[in-house]
């Protein structure tokens, strides 16, 4: 069973192997199993570049695709979590990725279904596959994420990214920064250091911006003046190191974390990420999938080989 | 044309070939037509089980899939059942699987669509996949329905699964117990005798629960006591019969017609009746479509062969 | 790149190669891209003939479909039309099929993404995809456009399919009239002239009815007396001329525009349109991806050839 849950289970030499594999299928290389597998996509939540670069994973790889909506599903009559994935199981799946709001929702799931799980976001905790598609940016970049400065700025508290990125850029060798307002700092998050933001984008190799995730807080927050005082004007891109690069996971907040005319300029990896997310995707369903191959015989027949 | 409505239209023969059908499939059998066909999913209420063992189905036998969501369509716009199916005829559907709420719904369709119809669940009235699935499941335990006791406990008066298969039953040589309370009852079904729960359950080969289906009662009933007074506690799990299965149509209300432990009890058949529900689905649909391929000709080519 | 956005931006040459190509696909030739395309629908309306007709037609011609619903994406965050068409392009769509409410939608696109756009419907501006479709219809009927009479009925102000049909059928050749209440004249619509509904009926070879759409006025209109003073009755359908045939775009407000017996009569080519529509949405869609091929290569190799 190789579920893919958080950044922390995997060692570097397994990140490094997922990186090394994307950057095969980004090539043109592929792997596809010899018979029919079937993926679910459970999202409970709104999403565009996670749940459609992981179809387009799916179907680079040759496998069928199980989109589940949870509003026309019986989890309208009440049905659990658990229930649902045991059913798909149930019905064929051999693997599901799943996006929910609640906060390591997959504890429910460990030791008790017998198909890879794959986290495509859990509540304000993980995002693996957004992590790993960040690495794999940086690494195009610079070959290398020792000695890197890399900073994380905006809304540190309530992101699955900052969190998983920060432990792992830290493992592997990069200087963690972050910035942003003092009640968005994060208290639990102890793999970076706080720096106003001037400072934190002059150091740089990399500035990854974070979106304000207006659907998580309580009370929205006042986007009026948030560029001048935290997020990235032209004129602090402008302080940038010669090489330094510019990341954000998107959906952006136009004018908000960064000014608009910067999206698409040249220091932007932005849209890179997005297509980079596919080959990273792929990867971890190949890893996924190739596990449940030597492991998984279904009334007799092997599912793929 | 070779729709599946109701239980009550196929002859015992027509059953037994299709769970032979579904048997050969769970062996890793399969069949599959030579030309692009297309079938069309319209479900018109949640559903997971059905909704996915169809599709899981349908793509294992090499059929392209057309997911009709009601609330994305022209039902929006005040557009009919029968328009819809007539439209999704027209280009290109080779039959369609329904779901709707309302009892009956496909009597404004027979005899005025050319392509085949299966019905996946109509409000109160028939669900004969789930039938289907259901014969499968005692047939594999027992190789027999003749002289088989079953008992169904629960709503039988708003089920689609204790309808078709009391009737099915006894047709088959079983003898069938009804209980629950008694506001549930079913006047209209005569083909089995009311019973109480634990002389029920101790002359029961099968114990088949029903789903309390909240989303079709008026007032939402009081489940506190429903699994003491009428469900299958742990206690008479241990007065049931040394080989008496359990099932259940799923999705379980845990705790209420069932103990939460025992849903996967070695009794239990329940995750074992949606594998099955997959099995079962590609023959009916083989069945539907083996029929059109050798009546429908569509602008001088045959769609499969 | 070759969008398809309005009947205006078509020649002549150009409309009569894809009702060319489409009458080619309708004898069951096909063209399939020897690579994975992928295509994304986008609809922002509700939809079933426009929608699975495209999916059907992409289906037959082996491209990879990926249905974005916009209550699931990011469209929720905020995220904006042109986000996520770059979104879809950068994670590896190789065009995109968009519906959408506001007029003009594609304007904030063009020369800004580097996939085709084809547009499915904008507001109340164009629906080109529709209007081929018509035209098709018409073609296989009479065999040419020139000196026909064509009559457009009922909400004409509202009508994307008017707009369209009005000034391509002008422009081929045909006679267009336009009759309907006084309130839902079109006064930007310069291609028809205005005709007592009798009258128009009379003289028309097409009798193009408009479906009433309610979506898009802000009282409902009282369809009560519709039939009788503005549309198709069985009376007036006995006026007809001998070959005349009925079409209307659907979905049908029944015994509102036109009579519900009339739907199906020997007249009608209502499914009929709905047929072409997969033949003409295929031919568009290899316009759009065969120049694709020839003009963009991603990451050293081509996508397809």
């Amino acid at each position: 069973m190789t579920n893919l849950l958080t950044m922390n289970q995997l060692s570097n030499e397994e990140i490094f192997s997922i990186l090394e594999d994307a950057e095969r299928y980004k090539t043109g290389k592929g792997w596809r199993p010899s018979d029919l597998v079937f993926v679910s996509n459970l999202f409970f939540e709104p999403s565009t570049r996670t749940r459609f670069s992981f179809e387009v994973a799916e179907k680079r790889l040759g496998l069928e695709v199980l989109n589940f909506a949870a509003e026309h599903s019986s989890v309208q009559k009440g049905e659990t979590l658990y229930d649902t994935v045991k059913t798909l199981e149930s019905i064929g799946a051999n693997a599901v990725v799943i996006r929910h709001q609640e906060d390591h929702f997959f504890e429910e799931l460990i030791g008790k279904v017998s198909i890879p799980i794959i986290n495509a976001g859990d509540g304000c905790g993980h995002h693996p596959s957004q992590s790993l598609l960040d690495l794999l940016t940086i690494k195009q970049e610079f070959g290398r994420f020792k000695d890197l400065t890399v900073s994380i700025h905006g809304d540190i508290r309530h992101s699955r990214v900052a969190r998983s990125n920060a432990e792992v850029l830290t493992r592997l060798g990069a200087r963690v920064l972050f910035s942003g307002p003092s009640e968005w700092q994060d208290p639990f998050n102890l793999y970076g250091e706080y720096v106003e933001v001037d400072e934190a984008i002059k150091q740089s190799d990399v500035v990854m911006l974070l979106r304000i995730q207006h659907e998580r807080h309580n009370e929205k927050t006042n986007p009026a003046n948030y560029l001048e005082e935290f997020g990235l004007t032209k004129k602090r891109e402008n302080q940038m190191k010669p090489n330094a690069i510019i990341m954000h996971p998107a959906p952006v907040n136009r004018d908000v974390e960064i000014d608009g005319d910067l999206i698409e300029c040249e220091r932007s990896r932005i849209f890179k990420q997005m297509e980079n997310g596919v080959y990273v995707r792929m990867a971890i369903l190949k890893r996924a999938l190739q596990q449940v191959q030597n492991n998984q015989e279904v009334d007799g027949h092997v599912i793929y080989s």
